[in-house]
This record gives structure tokens, sequence and C-alpha cells, in this order.
């Protein structure tokens, strides 16, 4: 194999403009990809609705490109000349290594061809009626349109053919980078990293905020980071750790208040206020949270309300919908899961009882006396 | 067959009192499931982490319980005395009932037995083998543990013994009602209607909204909150139309001032200005909508921030991560798709190059322009 074929999807779909600019956002993140792996390659090139990546290593650069997002699928292939001869060969050459591979003494299989551009004397479904014949001349195997074992491909355009017998799915989703930036907080936990991971699937780039809260959590904040910027080529952002002033006293504060119950409620508005400022500052255009409806009983519209008051930016919720084994299915996925089961500080001021149903005129009289100033509210 | 096994998931969980709600909400949905789908049953009641439902129908009754949200399984079942010979006899004529069903000569099969509560003498393994051993004496099959055909199921509490061989899946999620209310924009399209599904899925109470374009879109998303609301049982909400009073001005104003390319953003800000409306009315917490990042050029962080500077209430975008592929893959499965589909009513007022990042300064200035007043604004 000398060439990577990379197939992208919702890309295609837009403006010609628009979807040159994806395009080389695309192959930028494919070659910072490759570079931050080690894989060798010698160039990138958008061609008709494809990019092609021309490497002597298409197995271990599809492992690597399979997580850039924007890409639908990838198939390792060899370039030859578009002569019928020499698709042929090379045709034969790919279906007996398959054949090999998976050991199979007289496989099914079918080819599809597809002519990109159409130069090429022949018609697609000629193209496999000969490439079909010649393979069934040479080998053991039988064509089988709907139940095969292998598929041999051939793509034409500008007077070359790629053939493969290889099509592996990647993620979908949009290059990071075309959609701009988000602050995303990071608690440690299973859900907050699959949040990050399926804003940046739609092609932000995540800045990463962890409110510390110990030496454990954070080192556990640090590998879950570590594992989602394997997903992050085209994001330059580091982990950015906050170390919350003066929660000792606003924890004591509401135990003279009798309020602890609002301390969960408080601790994320106030999570909220950072990642506010964080973002301001990066030019962020948005704050991304875990937050799945119901899941814990304090995980209320109410106190979303609540939270939400902290900063003028949409709250993204992209878990909002989902119930906790779709997350968990995610995580495992993505392999954060593992990382967000380590074991974590306590947290010892953690409410037996948290507000299930927060009121904001009561959060405002708390936040006035912790304070002594009114709380940030949206829509005054 | 004569009850219904509902299992639930994430109840389970909850604190003791917190679950007991959680059951009411849930008996009272499935009531009114089976009422308003003409299905008649006995006596609906939560024993131990399950609810039983007592009906003569019990197939009809598993079909219209899988759209309840909050329900993870059903398994038809019979309810016998937990006597060995009473569980043997019936275990036995339901794996018949089955076998001829899937017509398998020598089906494999295995039995799972579980006591919920422990009267019943003897354990669960022993239960398996001896009703194993039945079915075996009086029936074509084998056992296999990991690769079977049927399995026969066995509950056991207080005195009674549950059998089955069918388990259908639910969608999970939450019961309606157990989560406050939103307000959901309907716009006709494929995307609104699954984001209020899946808000609906985690046991919110949707108010559905929709701002009158015409009579044929108006028609198609009377279709589509009908379709919604088959999964709605526990929800009252009918659908909300809003005539907007000077769209026509407000467009015409748009043109004078060469702004064109803000009219999409303006609509859909003053449409969440309706929705913010309606849901003080309503009490509701939050509005839905069916934002997708990137999927149009137009649905950008930047014109979504000044959409949602609209309300003081949480907006809720229960596809932000999503694919265009995962959002249709949910409206086929939950039919709103073939209805999304269906004509509209043009909209001659969109432009040719809606804007891309929309600028809050110069939104302002149009809005102050078309309105003489600040647009509401978060945060200020």
């Amino acid at each position: 194999m000398n060439v990577v074929v990379v197939r992208y999807g919702e890309i295609g779909t837009k403006a010609r403009q628009t979807r040159r600019w994806f395009e080389n956002i695309l192959m930028n993140n494919i070659r910072e990809a490759l570079v931050s792996e080690g894989v060798g390659f010698k160039k990138v090139e958008a061609k008709h609705g494809r990019v092609l990546v021309r490497t002597n290593e298409p197995e271990k650069a599809v492992e690597t490109l399979k997580r850039v997002f924007g890409i639908v699928s990838l198939s390792p292939a060899m370039e030859v000349d578009a002569s019928l001869d020499k698709i042929n060969k090379i045709a034969l050459r790919l279906f007996r290594r398959k054949k090999r591979e998976l050991g199979i003494e007289r496989p099914r299989f079918r080819v599809t061809a597809r002519r990109i551009t159409k130069e090429f004397p022949l018609k697609s479904p000629e193209i496999q009626a000969k490439v079909g014949e010649y393979i069934l001349e040479n080998e053991e195997g039988e064509v089988d349109l709907h139940d095969y074992d292998i598929e041999v491909g051939v793509e034409l355009m500008e007077g070359k053919a790629y053939v493969f017998v290889d099509k592996v799915q990647g993620w979908g989703g949009l290059p990071i980078g075309t959609q701009g930036k988000v602050v995303a907080l990071l608690s440690g936990g299973i859900d907050s990293p699959v949040a990050a991971f399926l804003m940046m699937k739609r092609g932000v780039e995540v800045i990463p905020v962890h409110i510390y809260n110990g030496e454990k959590t954070l080192e556990k904040v640090r590998k879950i980071w570590n594992q989602l910027k394997r997903y992050g080529y085209g994001g330059k952002a580091e982990l950015i750790v906050v170390k919350p002033g003066e929660r000792d006293r606003i924890v004591q504060k509401l135990r003279e208040m009798k309020k602890e119950k609002y301390t969960c409620v408080l601790c994320k508005y106030m999570m909220v206020r950072h990642a506010d400022r964080i973002a301001k500052e990066f030019g962020a255009k948005g704050v991304v949270m875990g937050d799945s409806l119901g899941q814990v009983a304090s995980q209320t519209l109410e106190n979303m309300y609540i939270v939400s008051q902290a900063t003028d930016l949409p709250v993204y919720r992209p878990l909002i919908g989902m119930d906790k084994e779709e997350i968990v299915a995610i995580a495992k996925r993505i392999g954060t899961f593992e990382l967000s089961i380590l074991p974590e500080d306590e947290i010892d001021y953690i409410p037996k009882h948290p507000v299930i149903r927060g009121s904001w005129e009561e959060f405002r009289k708390i936040y006035r006396a912790v304070f002594g100033e009114e709380p940030k509210q949206r829509g005054c």
C-alpha cells in the first residue's frame, strides 16, 4: 500500500468556498496527527471530495487518523495508473492477501468500482465485471454482491486508480478548528470528559478547565485530558487548573447559616464563574458541562437554572438527554472510563441532603451573605 | 399470560423516599398509557423494584408500555403460586409455545431464576437446575447457558412465581413528570422533534411551541406532535401555535437596512422570546432547541450566543454533539422522520447568505433600529 484514501462526510455538503476552508483545516489536522504519532508521510492532498495521504505505513496511518474528527471512513490503498491490466493485477494481489488474512478457502466477494472523474473508458459496472472475472480466473472464490467476505474497491480519478480491500470507519463529526472554542469543565467523573469529547467531535476546540480539589483528582484529570487529546488534533489547549481561593470560608459560612444544602449548587455556580472568566480571556464562546437531567437527585432544571445564571455565554450540555448507560458506553469506547473510575480526593464538604429544587431567591440571599454582593444574573 | 413484569432502571438507584415518588409517577403514566390505548387491565402495583401490570392482554400492553419512559424492560408473564410443580408446568408450557413460535426442532435454552424475596426454599441455581431438567424430560432441547434460542425466566416474590420467555426492551430514561417542564420549539424539520423526544425521555414534560409560518407547515407540526405524544404519557401539554405579528415589517426593515443576512438570527431570537414568555406562563424551567453545531453554516457558536440572549432560562440543546446521521436514525426509530420530510410552506424571506458569525453589537444596532429598544441580554 502506498496511500490512504480519506473520505469525509458533512464537509462535502457545504458551499464550495466553505468546503475548501474545511478541507484545509482537515488536512492540517491530519498532518498534525501523523506528526505527533510519528507516522511518516510524503504528502497530504485534497482531490474531488477525497483526501489522499501518501505514506509507506498506511495501516499505522489509519490507526491514527480514525481518531481525527470529520473523517467518515479510511482505506489503505494502492495507487496505480488507471489501466485495466494494472488494476487487475493489484486487485488480485490485495484479494489474495485479504483471503490469507481471513483464512477462508473460497471467499465470497464483490468488486465495487467508482469513477470520480470520468476519463477512464470503461463504466463502473464494466470495470467491476472485468476485475471480478480476472480474480475468478486466478483464485478460488465466488461473487456475491450482498453477502460477501471481501469487498475489492476501485476508485478512479485523474488517470489514477486506487485499489483497496479495507474500509475503516471514522467518528464523523467536523474537523476541530472549524467551529471556534468553548471552555469545558472537567471534574474527573465519567460524564464531563464525554461531554467535552462530543463537542470536540463537532469541530470545537475545547479548553479544559479543572477546579482544583486535591492532587489525586488533579492527577486523574491530567490523565483524562491526555486521553482526550488523542482526539484533539487541531486543538492547542492545555489543561487549566483553577485553585478556588476561599472555599473553606464559603463552606464554613454556609454551615453557620444552616444552608449546607446549597453547597453543591453554589460550588457549581462558582465553577461556571471561573469558566466564564477563562472563556472571555481565550475568546471562547460557550461553557460545556456534563449534566444529564435527573441523573442524581440534585441535577434538576431548577438547580441548572441557578448555575446557568453565572455566565451570559450559552452553557452546552451534550449529555442532557442521555441515560447513564449511554454515557458510560461512550466513555468506554473513547478510553476515558477506566481513568474516570480511578480514586479521587474525598470532598468532605458535600452535604448529606443537597437541595433538590433550589430557589433563585434563596440562592441570592445566600450569595449576598457569603460575598456581600449580588450574584451575576442573566437577563436582568 | 396474566401479568406484565415491568423493570425500571435509574429510579431503583434513588433514595427510598424519592423512589416511592418515582414509582407512583411511573405507575400513573403506565395507567394513562393503557387507558388511552384501550388496553384492559385490572391492577398496576409496585413490588420490590418491579411494577406488575395485571391484564388479560399482556402482549398488547407490552406494545404500548415500551413507549413509556423510565421502563428498561418488560416481560409478559404467568403469575402462579411459588411451588416447584406449578413453576415446572407453566415453564414447560411457555417453552413449548416459544419453540413453536421460533420453529426450531431442538432449541438451545437456559433457565434464569431470581428470588426477589427469599421465602422460597430452593436457591436460584437449584430452581434453574430443576426446571431445566423438567423441560428436558418432556421436550426436545439442550441446555446452553451462553448461546441459547430461548431463555425461560423465573422471578419469585412473596409466595408467587412469575414465569416468562420474552424480555422486551424499553427506552429507559425517567418517567415524564419527575423532572418538571420545558418549552420545546417545533419547526417541522427533522431535528427539533428529536430534541423534544430526548428531553421527554429524561422525564421532562415538554410544552411544544410552533411559530406559525403557514397552514401546510402547521399541519405537519400537528402530525409530528401527535406522534411525539405517543411517548408522552404523563404529560398533558397541547401544541401552542404563536402567530408572530409584524414579521413582514421586520423583514422589510432588514431589507432597507441591507441586513437581510441577520434575518434568520433575528427570527430565531424572536422565537426564543416567545418561548421564554410561554415558559414563564406555564412555569417551565428551560427552552429546548434542535441545534446541532455546524450542521448548517449558520449554526455557529456566535449565532447561538445571540439567540441564547433572548431568555434568562437555560437553552437545552440535546443534539448539540450529534451528527445528522445520528439524528436521522433516532427520528426514524421514533416515527417522526417521515412526517418531518413532508412538504412545508416556503419561507420566501430566507436570505441567500445568512450571517455565519453574527456579532452581538451589530445585532443590537439592528434590533434597536427595528424595535426602537434594547434587546434583552443576559448578565448585563
